[in-house]
Parts: structure tokens; C-alpha cells; sequence
């Protein structure tokens, strides 16, 4: 059996992997995570994520005590392990607590699980659909936690109709998407939300700013409605594992999709910048 | 080792239990749970909390083919092997899939947990202290979810405050508190929050309704704010593993608590009911 997994010191096949009850992802989804992807033993970002990962553990207060250092090392090894040609590389930390019980004890206990799978070459010209659903989520949303609920539902209502993703709105304010950024360009201009409590931020909407800033491309981080979305030239969502994606339509409405758009050429050097850090 | 849980077909001892990565509570908290206490092998309002249990696996749409008499079988059959004098029952089921995606396949497959802990005897004459916190919780309260993260911080920060829970509020509206609902007393009148997607149904909330109906108290299914909550004669805490408790504080705010309130009086009916059902 490959390895392709870590569970508390221990690399590993992934379907040997056994989570014991006194983990709290089982009860509470009490525990955070990061996950980024790479190709020929590179991982993408790895930094960024190394440090929301650690801040996500001191925002919920779960007692980490490796290094940073250590933590890149486990990583790097297993994928090197694993020995995948591009990967998807995601790695969770839960609390520990000997009995179900809401509010946690003082302990130094903690558990890390990394998984590493296969994924084919990330491409820049896949153009995505996408579902409106309304944001059921909680309002810490700005910490990567394993409480995904309403992302997996609205995940699966926008399958059910055909789509690859939902854009996901409070009383018509755009947030984010069940796992993505949304980002929107209207007259030459990126418009985002801000970084608050209702969205991540994310690594790649990150790595999107920079490259705007790069590109000479104007963005705000605002709040839009549905009715800017829907008024709106493209329509781009980033996430660690898509890097930028052009949206193609959005319910029943078709945005215009082609070569050399402005959301084309954003999308196209998010990509090359991951294929020029991976040679 | 003694038998205390279930997994999956199987009894077994709490601590041996092993839960697989392809468990979905283990990633999303996409699962569901309900719980409940007995004694001398009777568990106390059993048909509400499986009827319940079964609403909340399909409002998520889990696919769990177990019957209502088959489950409660299993539920009995474990009591009586732990065979503890007090106990509180915890049953969680969770959604299966192969690999970690958001959007859940369509599978027959899903995994059941029962664990049974000894508890003390239930008393009606304990006294509460709460905190306040805001709700930042998702608004799908009605469903008795895996995701629990808000309620554990809450709790956290409630124990650290040396208090027993925390009541929650969204913009000043009290909702309900981390893991019990609440109720004020205000000139001889029942008041709690009606039934909606910020609180969740419970089954001793619904005791607490049918016992003042029975003893002639009126009450009113209604929103109130925090200022009605700091202005009212008395407060109680309903939840199934405590039935019904009043509330001696809030933060610095100090209760009035005497014997043959009308609080009192109704926790005392309903401690009186959950032991003429266990004798």
C-alpha cells in the first residue's frame, strides 16, 4: 500500500488511518485545517498556508507545539513519499479531550492528520457554473474550521442542479463560495469582499491582489450584491486547489467568456506562476 | 473492559472504538446526534429524542435505513450491558464517503456511534451561573448538527469565567444557550424563544410547555431581548441532561432564588416526572 498519509507521528496509507473517539472533529468538529496543492515535490504557497494554519490553532486555541519548521518537513516528506507527479496536499488539526464535553480541558494533547492525494495538472482554461444559495454559515468564517455543514449542503444542492459550485449570499450581500473566493470585474476593475468574518482569506485570493497589483489591474475590496454580481463583465473564483477559474454562467445567466479578457489573463498567470514555482 | 458503546454493528468499549477517515464527522461534521438520560434501564422521553433523530438525518439527507424499533433495540441493549444505575445516552450518526469532496456521493453507507456514560442522579435544586456571549453560530439550529465549534467556544469561555453555560443572543435577541435552551419568568408567565432555525426543539423545552399547561402557567412562545432577560423574576435551563434548572446569575446580575417560586416549582415537576418514569 502507497503512502500517502500522516496521522500523530505515523506515515501511512490513507484507509489504514483510525480516528480515535477522543478526537473532537467526531463530536464538535472542533479542530481547523489548510490544504494546498503542488507538483514535483513543490508545494504551492507553502508559507501562506503554514501560517493561517498556525493562526487558525491560536484562534481556537488548540495547544500546537511543533515548529513551523517541523511541520513544512512532515509535509515535504510525505510527498515525497507519496511521490505524486501534482498533488493535493491537506492537513487538519483537531483538539483532543478525553470525554465528550463542550467546553475543553487544559491539555497538551492534540491530533495532526495529513493526506496527500493525486490531481491532474491544474489548467486555466476550465470555465465553471455556478448555483445561488444563501450563507447559512456561521460568522467565523475567517478561520478554516472543520464546522463545514452548510458548505456541503450548498456543495450539494449546486451538483443537483449540474454545477460546479456555489455562490453563496447574506440577505443579497456576496460573501464567498462553499469552498472558493468570488471576485468580480466590471469595467477593467476587480471588485472583492473584504476581509472580514464571513469570508476566508483565502491564499489564492491573495495571490490574485498580487497579481493584479503586478498587472497594473485596479481592485477594491468591497462588499457587491447579487445585482453587481449579476451586472458584472466576468466572474472569477480563486481557492488553493482551482488557483483562478473564469465563471461561465451563474443559474441561468451567461457571462461572455473569451480569450484574452481581462479575467482570462489573470487567470492564465495565477497559473503560470504556479507552473514557473514548480519547475 | 466494561461495554459502553456501539459502532457500526458492534458493541464495544468506549475507548476502542475507531472511527475510519471516510467517516464525514471527521472532515465536515456531517453527521447528526441526539442524546438523552435514564435510569434502571429506562431511557427518559425515548420516542421524542429517536423521533427526532430520525426528522434531523433526513433534513440532511442521510441515508439511514435502521427502523425506529430497530434502533431503539440497540439503544436498550446497550443500557442494559453497561448497566449503569444514571446514564446519559449519546447516539450520533454520520455521513460516509470514499473521499474527502464537499458535495457527498449517493451511497446507502453511514456510520452509527452510541456511547453511555454513568451520571448522577438528576437534582432539581441546582443553581446556575451563566455569561453572556454572541451567537455567531450557522442558522440552522433546528437541526442537532456535528458542527459545534461556536457552542464550544462559548462554553470555553463561560468555564473560564467559572460560570456553567452561556446564553447567546444575536443583536441583542436571546436565543438560546450554548447547549441548553432558556426561558424567563416574568409576573407568573412563562416567555421562550418560539420555535425557528436559531434554536433547536428540545425535547425538554417541550416538557417544560406540556408541565405548565398542566399546572395552569401561561406561556408565551415569543422573541425577548437581553434587557427582558436581565429584568425577569426568574430564569430557567432546560436540556435533556439536565431537564430543568434555574438560574441563580448572569455575568455580575444576581437572581432572586427562594423555594416555591414558580420556577422552582416547575423544575421540581419535571425532575418529579423523569423519576416516576424511571421507578
Amino acid at each position: 500500500m502507497s503512502i500517502n498519509a500522516y496521522y500523530n507521528g505515523v506515515f501511512c496509507n490513507k484507509g489504514t488511518i483510525s480516528i480515535p473517539v477522543t478526537d473532537r472533529s467526531v463530536f464538535f468538529g472542533d479542530g481547523i485545517y489548510d490544504a494546498a496543492i503542488g507538483k514535483g515535490m513543490r508545494i504551492f504557497m507553502l508559507k501562506e498556508h503554514i501560517d493561517r494554519f498556525f493562526s487558525n490553532a491560536k484562534a481556537l486555541d488548540i495547544p500546537f507545539d511543533l515548529s513551523e519548521n517541523d511541520l513544512i518537513r512532515i509535509l515535504e516528506r510525505l510527498c515525497s513519499l507519496a511521490n505524486y507527479k501534482c498533488f493535493f496536499l491537506y492537513f487538519q488539526l483537531s483538539r483532543f479531550s478525553p470525554e465528550r464535553c463542550h467546553a475543553y480541558p487544559k491539555t497538551k494533547k492534540y491530533n495532526l492528520l495529513i493526506t496527500v492525494s493525486e490531481i491532474p495538472e491544474p489548467a486555466s482554461d476550465r470555465i465553471l457554473s455556478l448555483s445561488v444559495e444563501e450563507d447559512v454559515r456561521h460568522t467565523m468564517c475567517n478561520i478554516k474550521t472543520l464546522n463545514l455543514l452548510p458548505a456541503v449542503i450548498a456543495s450539494h444542492k449546486a451538483e443537483l442542479q449540474g454545477k460546479d459550485e456555489a455562490v453563496l449570499h447574506r440577505g443579497g450581500i456576496v460573501t464567498e463560495c462553499a469552498h472558493s473566493n468570488i471576485h468580480i470585474i466590471k469595467n477593467g476593475k476587480l471588485i472583492t469582499h473584504p476581509l472580514d468574518n464571513f469570508i476566508l482569506p483565502g491564499i489564492s485570493r491573495k495571490h490574485l491582489l498580487l497579481v493584479c497589483e503586478r498587472m497594473g489591474v485596479c481592485a477594491e475590496e468591497r462588499v457587491f450584491d447579487l445585482r453587481e454580481l449579476f451586472s458584472a463583465d466576468e466572474v472569477l473564483l480563486t481557492s488553493s486547489s482551482k488557483l483562478a477559474l473564469r465563471v461561465g454562467n451563474i443559474n441561468e445567466y451567461e457571462y461572455r467568456i473569451y480569450d484574452g479578457s481581462l479575467g482570462d489573463l489573470l487567470c492564465k498567470e495565477m497559473h503560470n506562476d504556479f507552473y514557473r514555482f514548480c519547475k
